[in-house]
């Protein structure tokens, strides 16, 4: 369920631009600079609009690259528009794109470590579970929250995207 | 991977226990009555957090049932402070209790579907992927952002609770 995975992730990031434009069109209707968005935060020290896109694309591109025992591009974090944030989320679309069901395999037993753990491990499934998708979804609604929060009509569709239903 | 995440949900259900303490310092330090929290929210037409703090709840109960083919317990969403809540969540953990991994052999083909989509169907596997674990970590995410957006010093590791690291 690895690959499974990482496609919701993939679509979901890709709601992003469905929000970029809500943004984009209040801002307009308010006669503000919709880029206004990008440092606005929840809390005085909690990641603003802007870090909160980055975090949740590079916990997807991290993710993805650390269980299958990829080198990932490096982003420089340097995004200072909506236009540059959107191009963000487009490039780590276009990574996870370049993965397939085959590239997880073997995942779950992997040996994860990152450089701020100090020596630390965790398996593969573990840091899945308990890193990977808690915070995925932890930043992309983080974002949502504050955008809500400043106005932007976004609904519960805008976050999940188009449900695979079938017919009755 | 189906029951390993709901036991990855269970366990961040219970950090909102720590979050309700967290919240309850806060406010007794600030004097103030911390079931205000209950009704707080981030824009007038988003859920308060009493809500959030349901839905998280159910997300995780009714998704856990329908992808067994169980019958959930009901709730009757009349929490009216912090301490009802506190017993919803456990209530909601106890549930999650009575399941094993066996109990979700099948679940990938179930056939789900719920009252409010009119015969709709989804598979088990989009149902989790695209319904139970996004709204799941989405309605935990607003909640916490309730909290940290009225003062309460929740962090990361509040969230996400302990990770399962093993030493160098």
């Amino acid at each position: 369920m690895y690959f499974e995975m990482f496609q919701q992730m993939k679509k979901m990031l890709g709601q992003f631009d469905v929000w970029f434009e809500h943004a984009e069109a209040h801002a307009k209707a308010k006669s503000f600079d919709a880029n206004v968005y990008l440092g606005l935060r929840l809390a005085p020290d909690q990641f603003a609009f802007a870090r909160q896109v980055q975090v949740a694309c590079d916990t997807a591109k991290l993710g993805a690259a650390r269980l299958t025992g990829r080198e990932a591009p490096k982003h420089e974090d340097n995004e200072g528009n909506l236009g540059e944030l959107r191009a963000r989320v487009h490039s780590t679309i276009a990574y996870l794109d370049t993965f397939s069901a085959k590239d997880f395999e073997g995942t779950s037993t992997r040996v994860i470590t990152q450089p701020r753990w100090e020596g630390k491990t965790m398996t593969g499934a573990a840091f899945f579970l308990q890193h990977v998708v808690p915070n995925f979804f932890f930043h992309m609604s983080q974002a949502y929250a504050i955008l809500r929060h400043n106005g932007v009509p976004l609904g519960k569709r805008d976050y999940l995207g188009v449900l695979d239903m079938r017919a009755p």
